[in-house]
């Protein structure tokens, strides 16, 4: 796979909950300058346009928008990735790792080799919740000025995907280590095996049950486990936690 | 002159016969993020605008837009330049230099430290003429879609401001990744739990019993857990895998 199809075949943009639909447009004709495709809409507040103002924005890249997925969750939109970026505006303490744009470039271009990669975007205003960043494997920052850095959501797709693009075609993208991690829903499944296994012995805090998942979630989000990985992960809950006898 | 210097001081983004205000607008936020604040408008097709597109575009950049200088020629905006790179879409044969806009910034930066460095972002539809380009000590081009190579020209300043950054911020410190991992004794401490849980409850394959240990091993030495999480790890086994009654 050459690096014009890995643009174009391995990487999504997701938008959550964009409120301007010229913000859609916009979005979708930076991305196809860079090469991408496939982008996805959750939630959007108001798509496709009545007035086509995403349209107009669109400029030459209607067909992104009319090839647009639009999903009702975060959930459904990742159902397919196996690598999984969230943009922040904000340096901020996490569990998880902070790249620059520059750095997730070249990280998503290595992911993409081996399963898909979801790149996504938050609200205007407020941009992603921390549950939804909770769900990436890593945050993305454009380095921007400390006295404003408030980039309009579209300028910084194109600048994330320019660097995608910058990445792919630099021919040296690294193999990464490690097998084809599984979609993130099988991580969910077995995390929500998991909490309620926990939950029947007692052991999470009832005060916030979310909390220890919260951290089991990053610490695996690192590792990207493989289906088969999984597999065993959930097998050891099951033998581990068979129901007593008399229970 | 530190980096945030040369950004603010040294370096103006040229617009030549910009049409529409909302582009005007729009790239002075994409500017001032990046921590540039030298606009010269030459001949703008309308500025200011009564409509306010200019300044709904520039959101909180309007003090940009307030301190643009707006000029009548091309050799009035360069009077103060000293190296003047030229954008265009098309790779194209020229007598000057020739250079992606990765390569253009660091050489603007490496110039900024002498003169004041002029980039040149000509008309919506039809660039920069012949003549123009011939006033440019170097061309800069951005690599795009050969499919679709057709930048809005804010998004086409906020990549070229976004390399400016980079190249006159070069040499910062990468941002830590993930939390500290724990000596790997802790581990395998871990595993070695693990393993004898997993026996009791005859889990393990008796052929092969150390197999799903190293696959574990593997999964585990990729996320490099912290002491925190391994002991979160460790809590879970010990919850789990309590001695029925009766055994």
């Amino acid at each position: 796979m050459n690096g014009e199809q890995v643009l174009d075949e391995r990487l999504n943009i997701v938008m959550v909950e964009t409120s301007h639909p010229g913000n859609i447009g916009a979005a979708a004709r930076a991305m196809k300058t860079m090469g991408l495709s496939r982008l996805v809409l959750v939630r959007p507040g108001c798509f496709p346009d009545p007035d086509g103002k995403d349209r107009a924005m669109a400029s030459g890249a209607d067909d992104l928008l009319a090839g647009a997925r639009v999903v009702s969750s975060l959930d459904e939109a990742l159902t397919d990735s196996g690598f999984v970026l969230g943009a922040t505006a904000r340096l901020r303490a996490t569990p998880m790792p902070m790249l620059d744009a520059r750095a997730a470039a070249g990280e998503a271009i290595a992911r993409a080799g081996l399963t898909r990669v979801s790149l996504l975007f938050g609200r205007e205003h407020s941009g992603l919740t921390n549950e939804e960043m909770n769900r990436c494997h890593a945050l993305l920052h454009i380095p921007a000025s400390s006295e404003y850095g408030s980039l309009n959501i579209a300028a910084a797709i194109q600048v994330v995907s320019y660097e995608l693009r910058m990445a792919a075609l630099a021919g040296k993208a690294a193999l990464p280590e490690g097998p084809e991690p599984a979609p993130v829903a099988q991580l969910e499944g077995y995390l929500e095996q998991l909490r309620e296994a926990l939950e029947s012995v007692d052991f999470l805090d009832p005060q916030n049950p979310r909390h220890l998942i919260r951290k089991l979630r990053a610490l695996y989000l690192r590792a990207g486990p493989s289906e088969n990985e999984i597999n065993i992960l959930r097998g050891i809950v099951s033998a581990l936690h068979r129901p007593r006898s008399g229970e």
